[in-house]
């Protein structure tokens, strides 16, 4: 059975992941006795996962390191720095760091990059997204997630391409751009939709959420998955079965 | 057979009135004599159908007001003054104005308007609309008709609840508030969603316009239900049977 | 504070209105005594909640008459004989019955039976249904609900119109049928959509429920809004704000 | 300038296809003179393509064979001695032969093919598709074309796994079964979504045609790609770029 450390173990992806472990042949690695220690966590564990914050994961990343453990992470908020954080681990560590743990994300990032290279520019892409009343920021890194996996397969970047704000006398289209949109509403858990539009024909590809439960389980099963890996750095997608 | 006047019979809505109205029991009244007299259409017609440009509208409403036939009016982009010289016709005449002459659009009206006012203050409201890479104004003036159905559903203005804006840290949504959102691409004719999120449920009113000519047939469908309508002000979903 | 007696408070559903009353200010009438007697349960309630065992509704009624209680239920299976004991009750006091107690589908069988009855005959009615891989009948009860609804705005009854198998050589559409559809996967707690199509346009109704609490909620809801009324028979969408 | 041989050039496809390929830098081959001689149309062409019947694709083939002008077959209501057919020219012309030549189906059988394969047998796979009121036959054979590339991606035949018949008493969901429901309205050009579901999260995979022109534009597209391609079996998802 796979033992897992788990950094962030109070908040609540860190207890959902507890939670979930047990139901899917892992088990959480430590007592009480490890809980503030990072090096002690990383010994007692076969893998890591860390959901806890941005200025946590240096030392999170060196206890992974020193006790040569592979390492999920999805904390969000990170920034550049932390990238090259990462980048460095993931030269002697395997390191899986995703802002979104759903397996469904995970391929519907994939299915969209590719969406985006075969179908070329006479196909339009927009973004929209529906989160609960509460969310704060707007579009979901998610949202972001899956736009750059659009923007990666038309060949740019999604800094590039992005327009976000559509009010007014916007004059027509500019090819070659992305729009993002944001609802808010209710307490849905998050629905993402990709749309690819020419003339006369639609494809959409729509992930929904509907119980958090999935962010648990998805994050164990990528541990469980990242468990023996060679150095490198991976992503959610490649969970799923070749 | 009833016979229709068309002003701005040669726009791209006149010329498709003038195509759908034989297959509807309809005719077009005057010949290419009267076609630039609005007083001799205004005679020569049973009911009239207005489609040219606002600045126009005056000389409209006067031949009708002269001649007495009732008039359906789907320009766009009308001013306050506009609608005042519409009020004042509507005392003599019977006078349907409306942003878009699909039966289907005046049905999803009335139900937002509906939906608003029962669902109460818990059910958070959100618009979005998908139209053609080249339409120029965002939101459509369809999603803001929904939106003003909306808003006088929930006992308030579009003008008070309207939230075009949504990037950034953005915060928690305001009770009350009606979200917008446009996408753009491809020859999408007009998709509109109107979506009401509570906790744990949600409703969503879709429209879906797939082909260009159901704005004519409306127009022509309207048309025969003014004609021999007393004065006043009609809407679109009056048209619909009661 | 109004006092809610349940039947069946030791089901799924009997639990979660136990469970969601507190917060919506109101209490569970009786205690471990009166859990077995129909009788002392409705002498402590102001208001009744019915989600037991169609064999069970008449010594319900037959208690609720007795204490001249209101009584919502939302017990499955019922027949013919059933809806007869109710109709008998509703002539001395309040009774509402329903197969879905949340608000949203209360609200949605009003939006389609006045969509039925206001787009006529050229508008082509199907409805869709998902729900979890568990669920043993199909179409679910609410479909039928919905379709009642529609059969009703068409002035037909669901029985003349449903069509349920579509598959082979099944030739033109029938001119006022009704289509249902179901389908089954993952963990949906329920979708319906109602889709009311003509040549160029369609109006799509769709309800989505997230979370079972909804129908906690929304039984709660309805009897906190039946207690005190008259007798009679009444429906889940008089709830909703008139 | 390629030039294009039309087999059933007098269709409402074979006309349409006429009608696309001047824009798309393509020309019809042949006049009035070849238009019943398949030799003499193979023998005009680049490269053929076939929207006929089903009982003349052998001698059409054969023309194709005899000029060594590669050929798409657009035809539908193919028997498997028509794949056998099919089969044998491919060793010696290049043939792509497909159910539905718009660009987004191809596109969108191959995610659903690749989302079958990844995802696994803990999603489950509902296919729901709409058309026109007068499409006479269901599923769609663009439906059943998905069907067949999900159950591709799970390692089984549609023919194994399909339930196209849900109502009544259905008990649970059958692992590794793909459910497929039609439904018929209006002047829907056709919808497809294919729905994979696991606990608490779903994918989507929509297409929508607005407008019956993409297949032409799709079967010219094709034509343009297969000429000059060496013998061989091609599919429409190998036109959109690699």
């Amino acid at each position: 059975m796979t033992s897992i450390g788990i950094y962030g173990s109070l908040g609540r992806m860190g207890q959902a992941i507890a939670a979930a472990a047990p139901g899917m042949s892992a088990r959480v690695a430590g007592g009480a006795d490890v809980k503030d220690d990072p090096l002690a966590i990383a010994a007692a564990a076969d893998v890591l996962i860390d959901f806890s914050a941005p200025q946590a994961l240096e030392a999170h990343l060196a206890a992974a390191r020193a006790a040569r453990k592979p390492i999920v992470i999805g904390t969000t908020g990170l920034l550049p720095q932390h990238h090259a954080l990462i980048d460095a681990a993931a030269r002697e560590i395997a390191v899986l760091q995703t802002g979104n743990t759903s397996l469904g994300i995970g391929l519907l990032q994939r299915l969209v990059r590719e969406a985006a290279a075969r179908l070329g520019p006479d196909w339009d892409i927009e973004i929209v997204e529906m989160h609960h009343r509460n969310k704060a920021d707007a579009p979901s890194g998610t949202a972001l997630m899956l736009g750059n996996a659009a923007a990666a397969g038309m060949g740019t970047t999604l800094a590039e391409a992005e327009v976000t704000d559509r009010a007014g006398t916007i004059g027509p289209r500019s090819s070659g751009t992305i729009g993002l949109a944001s609802l808010r509403g209710g307490s849905v858990v998050g629905d993402h939709s990709v749309v690819f539009a020419t003339n006369g024909e639609r494809i959409e590809l729509i992930h929904r959420a509907d119980d958090r439960a999935i962010f648990a389980r998805g994050a164990v099963k990528a541990a469980l998955w990242l468990a023996g890996k060679p150095a490198g750095r991976y992503t959610m997608d490649q969970v799923l079965g070749e």
